[in-house]
């Protein structure tokens, strides 16, 4: 079956891309609700309503269940619905039942013939609190099947997806990962992420999808099992994950609770709607409860789907902009331990370096020392360090907000001397050539004041003494600044004196062009 | 007219109120969109069917262009809307058109004659660039006129709402506004911010607001003029402002834009639509774009206006939560000139414990030391200080995760002395008594792991000298933090040792009941 899979924009790891299988097309960042094959409350007529190009399902359920009448009339018809269908094996269910009998032939075998478009080969779970035998027994165990599936059977009628296993143990789930693209897999999947989730274990999700990450080329798309919360979706999709399927929306609604993009809530605990998504734009809390079971039920799951709808279109706009790192920052303060994940984002700069665009079109947000982990701004501090050197010994300049070059007059008005190297002053990368004043990000950095103090002011001097300069004029530089960056060994001019002329008057090097 | 406002619930300075007026009811944190008397492309049909009990129209433009109809008619009769209207009284209008014939009794008369709930007596908007001279004159132009009307008119056919100007002059708009309280004024209107938040200005719109609602009882209610935007409702919310107008949902759209959670964003330069609002949820950029200009601004405008609906209803909610300032955080992250008043939020502590519960239901979230200023952390620290004191020369125990008091058995696995004064510690706060534990925020607090360490420790060595221990030992506290906090003149239990015993038994002094 055909398979591609195509990145349109990027940033961070997170990608817009474009998954085509057996003819049918997936936009992703892109989340399949998963339905029962028995006992679905919101229709598969609904989810494609509500935009749901793709849903998720259990092979294992429809086979103990609605066996005959898949085989018969394939899952599409069965179900209701002409999006993709990617099953799940049923691993999960196979282990808790002890069914003994089914193997990864009788899955396979039942997910190419009811005409399943992407398939994960059967596999067991790792779970959250397993040791490190379990961990590894169980993902050779996966990684053995999937392999011998995806031989036996080839991608003629399915395509499969290989589930990597693991659990937290990063060897593992390299070699998990790295064993399935090698053995043809063209779409790998996550698994057991829900439990790490569920226990607030967010840096170690961070860790499972980086190590994961980094185990394949940049081009083989990732799906994130069961990881619909509004509160990681983002952090997931910076890292690069492509697709994620849930029950959530359903399990949270048949325990009464309401998804907002701040976390989950009990229906009973709140006193408004913090929505206007087209089930809560026309009722409210009381209405809610007055409805029975049921009907409450469907209504909590289709709110639930609205926000995860709008979580993944959040994450789509915030790529296409340019602003998924603010993005990910703007859920992560919602919670301290998703902060933390936060906080450790800087550790997968390879990964963020490699998908984030070279050029913005916005301006760069700065709000304090956590954003110099910004992709944007670590790029552009290592090519100052490496593109601007000089030995000679005239005066710099550091202009912060006049405009450059200065004219003659302006030279004259500031009494400077008519040749000397100029410069301007980032609020966080310090002081760079003003041949780069145009370049991204430069000028185009928007800081929270003082946000970066101490930081930026050692950096800046950092770099005023390496770069061997035996004089710095300040001009024009918020008073707060200079006075701090004027202290190791420049000397401040007293208003009205004239400057010592410079000792070398050779121009700056200019940096490599970016 | 009768007039109340009662305050039902509140965290911050923001208030969950009902505000009722001439037999109607405005539950606040309140949104009146703005209607313009003769070119209204949103129906006030449609508005109230969003929910809105609320309109803010210009009496000026009425009386300029609709006043005999509007005299027959009545306001709600003529604009088809029976909820609550406040009408503004044209200042701005009357000013720039060099109306001299319209002073403040025609203005009024009319607002009474048509019906207004509340009417907004003639000012003078200072706007945002002002000299004090020029703030000056018109703040006192305003406060003349607001006063001579409710002393000439009464408030028999319509409550007369106080427009406080001064710009960004604190004197100013202190003077204004406890003027206006004591000329018996219920209802007050802060003017003149949208210059200041159209310049990102958000510092001097926290400070405007502050000083605002410092000179005014708790118990009167603020309407914020033309605040309607995503990103500052939340801020303005805390600070104490209970109702706001917008003709922002209409004056964007006719622009093209689109609001989202965080900003507004061009229409054309969007790829995806990040919202399942009712219109949302059945159309896409694309579909948008091909709608002819007044179908597209009808759209934007109705999304628009559901956006800041919800805006409302999640401050609402917040308030309802306890976690204000969780949100306003969240809002803060935003853009760095939102996080420059952020910052500055606690310089309005006063204000903010003031309207702060004392218990909450939910954990207290601290992500960095930004957080210690909270109120309720603010106010725990505050009482740690005034109620625990001792004099005795005893052994402390600082314990952070066994749950106190410990027994016999522990005591001895831990070869504590058997009496001594227990401590736990707080993340952020540092050592308390373990008879605080079980009272708010103690032990509610979920800390980022090393968000505060820096301050924490220099706080509780602080607090370890000040109370006088001659020996603090430290049970299954945290590695790291015992590193840190070991050091002043306390020393570390060598494993297996037992304890010198303590110098003073004296029971702790135990803190005030809170």
């Amino acid at each position: 079956m055909e398979f591609t899979f195509e990145v349109r924009e990027s940033d961070l790891m997170g990608r817009i891309g474009r998954l085509r299988v057996g003819g049918k097309a997936l936009d992703t960042p892109c989340l399949l609700p998963v339905i029962h094959p028995v006992n679905q409350l919101v229709t598969t007529q609904e989810l494609e309503l509500m935009g749901f190009k793709g849903l998720m399902t259990n092979s294992y359920i429809i086979l103990s269940r609605r066996r005959d009448e898949a085989l018969k009339e394939g899952i599409h018809r069965m179900l209701q619905y002409e999006g993709v269908f990617m099953t799940d094996s049923g691993g999960y269910q196979v282990l808790e039942y002890g069914d003994i009998e089914v193997g990864y032939r009788r899955v396979a075998s039942f997910q190419e013939s009811i005409g399943s478009e992407l398939s994960v080969t059967l596999d067991k779970p790792t779970g959250f609190s397993a040791s490190e035998k379990y961990a590894r027994s169980s993902m050779e165990y996966s990684l053995k099947n999937a392999i011998t599936t995806i031989n036996e059977y080839g991608q003629g009628k399915t395509v499969w997806v290989g589930p990597i296993q693991g659990g937290l143990f990063p060897l593992l789930l390299s070699k998990s990962a790295s064993s399935l693209v090698k053995a043809g897999f063209e779409f790998l999947a996550l698994g057991s992420p829900v439990e790490v989730m569920k226990n607030y274990k967010f840096p170690d999700l961070l860790s499972m999808v980086a190590t994961t990450r980094r185990a394949i080329p940049y081009s083989v798309p990732l799906h994130l099992f069961g990881a619909g919360h509004p509160l990681t979706m983002a952090l997931a999709v910076a890292l690069g994950c492509d697709t994620f399927d849930s029950a959530s929306y359903m399990l949270f609604a048949k325990d009464g609770r309401f998804m907002t993009e701040h976390g989950v809530s009990r229906l009973e605990a709140m006193k408004f709607l913090p929505c206007s998504c087209p089930i809560c734009a026309n009722t409210t809390v009381a209405g809610l409860l007055e409805l029975d079971f049921t009907e409450r039920t469907r209504s909590l799951a289709l709110h639930n789907l609205y926000l995860l709808r709008k979580e993944i279109e959040v994450c789509r706009e915030a790529i296409a902009e340019g602003r998924l790192w603010d993005l990910v920052q703007e859920k992560a303060i919602v919670h301290p331990r998703l902060f933390d994940a936060f906080k450790r984002l800087s550790k997968a700069i390879d990964l963020l370096l490699d998908g984030t665009p070279l050029l913005k079109d916005k301006g760069l947000f700065v709000r304090d020392r956590r954003d110099l982990a910004r992709p944007e701004l670590a790029r552009a501090s290592g090519r100052l360090k490496q593109s601007v050197m000089r030995s000679s010994n005239s005066a710099v300049l550091v202009i912060s907000e006049v405009p450059l070059p200065l004219s003659k007059t302006r030279l004259q008005d500031h009494k400077l001397p008519s040749e000397c190297d100029f410069y301007r002053l980032h609020p966080t990368l310090g002081p760079y050539p003003a041949e780069l004043e145009f370049v991204y990000p430069f000028t185009q950095t928007v800081a929270s004041s003082g946000a970066c103090g101490k930081a930026q002011t050692a950096a800046a001097q950092k770099q005023l003494r390496n770069w061997g300069y035996s004089e710095v004029l300040l001009v024009n530089v918020d008073v707060d600044r200079r006075n701090s960056i004027a202290e190791p060994r420049s000397r401040q001019r007293p208003k009205g004196s004239s400057p010592s002329p410079p000792s070398s008057l050779a121009p700056p090097r200019l940096p490599r062009p970016p």
